[in-house]
């Protein structure tokens, strides 16, 4: 059947309760019971949790056949324990497991031949990227691989759509009962918000750390209550590349001059009023806005109340500066943000269900008035595609991206109109990750164009020197310049499905042909 | 039939599950699904959970007869919200409730004409007080009281074994989306800790607030995704009657006695070392044990690494001056406490889940070494009551007790052993709180006895000059004094369950004969 963002969702992927996507709202004021897991009661006094090796820890979980374990990616490039535990699972010779990642990237290639002998056959992450990447686009995972945002990753792990059996934690410090910190330790990540929800929802926790600290280790990002096991590691990842260094801000003049559009657009909104609350991307053009946003904050004078999201130097150096009164964080993107958030009273750590999960009651991105948010394709009508190559290879990340288009006020996305000889704005897009319902604007570096059903922008932006075009429009001078894409041809095989932030499928992603 | 603290259970409350006490870490290992609220899902942004008047929230959550509520206490004396919550329900003719508080005490006399009418039928406390505790003792209360632990009062609630349908939490500062504080205001409660469970396993939850502050109220107690509505109140609680001011160290002879030979049992107990950790309670002699402590301390050059509790002005100078590291803080008693975890960088909140569950995996108390505690009777096989006067009447709260005890690896009941012309240490407590499994010893103004259980300590003891005795001398004593008291009478009517921290009862109280 065709769900409400235009796209075929094969009816075998319609059961149990899993629906097709029926608009952004559809499930607001749903009600619904949380899951519970099932833990075990530590009543006696002084229990020890210390286990002597990662194989130890997978041993005392009492880990099988078939469960689900998860990790997270605030380690990033530099991760080490996805690769760690996997490989004492695999010298175990446990198999067809689930592993619900909040994303996967290139610090996590042992999954690779995980995947192909069977050790893993299911995968839930909010980014695929590199080697993985290609295993599932090439059919070799089991199951097709679920994609979902961070709040919907949130959101199916608290409403049960799935269970975690053991969750696997590195921690920049831990204590010996687990009370556990993304702050400090020898690979400092700022903050641990991606396991807010698996530390209460998971049967089992395991801390993996590589500085054991004192007891009470607080503040701390997971409460040793929620934790059976602690693992003291050499080194849980490499910190080189945890963090990367500054993030420059651009020079790049198309860049630039998509960033002075978007922050425009911001300016004129009607909502760029003190107490503000935004979020930019880490891409070049959503971090140039910074530049262009501060100037007109000094104009106005006017404060923002918060800036959210994986937060970069930029954000950070604006609050230091005053015009960003608080920052939520729910992940560091560079040595900056781990910095401040370890020292800056009002840098504040959020869990991803903070964040941004759908059914809790209220996430933080429900109260956005601005995001900027980059995209790898946008079509004509307005929806985005942030996880699949123009190749149709897996080589993005949802994260926030539906999560915070869903709750902003304004959602503006930044893109070059052509990259790679190939054009971004196109009639429809390989799948849609955000749909165009929660798209205001489209900032490029050939024009803006704004989605009809914001009228009101239409008419706020009607004297400005912004630079508006149709989407058609623009879609057309991408062809023009780029040539029109032709079209991918793919095999019948599912190998990713595509879920919304409300667990309704928004696409499936096949297996693309092989090209001749 | 007769449980392992050899207490008759009658056989009508051993039903659902419910067993009768089997030993303090009966439990341990215990397997248990977690209970599971049913939620709505707040998807739509911008969502305005600002209500007009408490009795709008109560219409807003869709009370009904028969449901469950809970309070905290942490309002103390000076508690307005739960006869506030209590009228508008009595207002709108809803009937038959369970109240589910942390304690209740003359604040919330209001519940007595609940009680009385059958708008509450049911309650569920840690502390039970003044009238409240009158009228539950004649048998006015529909049916029988249940009293919990404060640790055990959060696993009740996290194992389903009481489910809350509506939390309505008084709240020193929220914002309007409902991230809640216990700091600041003005009412300031120092820390929201009895809260920590209810905000996840109720339905729904009501913030009621007299100082509405800007978003993001952080760092918050409990987070806005918890929260169904806010209700901004004139006052929440009269702050002169919140905290009392300075508590005094006692200057009388007799507490200072028990003070030194409680401290002094700490000193040769062979665990007085660098990085002890210990809780005192509120009562005099419990206070004083502070200045032979710190002597102590000075004398041997060591630190505690935590003190936990229940935090008084006493523990918060010991902090001050160096030698308490960091203070694990579940209830601000005086202002001393709440101005400290206001500003005290190593001062922290924590649940009472985190402090006192014994079904999560390794509350505090499970990392004690010493921990100090009253008593109202004391019996000679090392039993305390603490909930029930031996005039028969509920007028205790068993708090952290049982908890704290089963936890610490040494047990210190400090007492006088007479008081009010009755002898504290007899043979038989009116009814058991905390079992004499988990008591070690006890500190008199006439002697301290150790339980034969702790051969170790006798050992540690033998060549001090604590002033050993048996707790049957002890006993004896008391009686010589003050008299074998005279066995009080009862009618057949149970009036309150006394359950363990595990779930199983550890004692029953019945209603007591009117004295001719």
């Amino acid at each position: 059947m065709i769900n409400a963002a235009g796209r075929e969702i094969p009816d075998e992927f319609l059961h149990d309760g899993v629906e097709p996507f029926q608009g952004i709202y559809y499930r607001d004021g749903y009600h619904y019971q949380k899951a519970a897991p099932t833990v075990r009661a530590y009543v006696r006094p002084q229990a020890d949790k210390l286990v002597d090796s990662v194989k130890d820890a997978v041993i005392a979980t009492g880990l099988k056949d078939g469960m689900t374990i998860s990790f997270h990616h605030h380690l990033r490039d530099g991760d080490y324990v996805v690769n760690m535990v996997m490989k004492a699972i695999h010298e175990l010779g446990i198999r067809d497991l689930t592993v619900c990642a909040s994303s996967l990237g290139k610090a996590h290639n042992y999954l690779v031949t995980c995947i192909q002998d069977g050790t893993v056959t299911g995968i839930s992450t909010s980014g695929i990227r590199d080697e993985i990447g290609e295993v599932i686009s090439a059919g070799q995972l089991k199951h097709p691989a679920v994609i979902r945002t961070h709040g919907g990753r949130a959101r199916a792990i608290e409403d049960g759509t799935i269970h975690i059996d053991v969750a696997f934690i590195g921690a920049s410090t831990s204590d010996q009962y687990g009370n556990a910190s993304g702050k400090g330790g020898q690979s400092d990540t700022g903050v641990l918000s991606y396991m807010g929800s698996d530390v209460h929802y998971a049967d089992q926790v395991v801390i993996l750390t590589d500085t054991l600290v004192d007891a009470p280790n607080f503040p701390a990002a997971i409460q040793g209550i929620d934790v059976d096991y602690v693992v003291l590691v050499t080194k849980i990842g490499d910190p080189n590349k945890i963090a990367t260094g500054a993030l420059r801000l651009s020079k790049d003049t198309r860049e630039l001059g998509i960033a002075e559009n978007a922050a425009k657009c911001m300016y004129h909104s009607g909502l760029f009023k003190d107490g503000f609350t935004f979020q930019t991307g880490a891409g070049g053009p959503s971090l140039a806005t910074t530049i262009f946003l501060k100037q007109y904050m000094q104009q106005e004078h006017i404060k923002c109340r918060w800036a959210m999201g994986g937060v970069t130097e930029p954000i950070v150096n604006l609050f230091h500066e005053g015009y960003i009164q608080n920052i939520l964080d729910d992940q560091a993107f560079d040595l900056a943000a781990v910095g401040s958030v370890l020292t800056d009273t009002n840098h504040y750590e959020i869990t991803a269900s903070q964040y941004a999960n759908p059914f809790n009651k209220g996430a933080f991105v429900n109260q956005l008035d601005f995001v900027i948010l980059g995209a790898l394709e946008v079509d004509v009508d307005f929806n985005v595609n942030v996880v699949q190559g123009s190749n149709g290879i897996l080589q993005g990340a949802p994260g926030g991206h539906p999560d915070t288009a869903a709750g902003a006020k304004v959602t503006i996305i930044v893109a070059p109109l052509i990259r790679s000889r190939l054009a971004t704005v196109r009639t429809r897009v390989t799948s849609v990750t955000t749909p165009g319902e929660s798209v205001d604007i489209v900032v490029t570096d050939y024009g803006v164009a704004v989605n009809p059903r914001r009228q009101d922008l239409l008419a706020a932006f009607a004297d400005t020197d912004i630079p508006l075009l149709s989407i058609e429009e623009l879609r057309d001078l991408a062809y023009q310049y780029a040539g029109e894409p032709s079209p991918l041809e793919f095999e019948d095989q599912v190998v990713a499905l595509i879920e919304y932030r409300d667990g309704t499928l928004i696409d499936v992603v096949k297996k693309p042909k092989l090209q001749k």
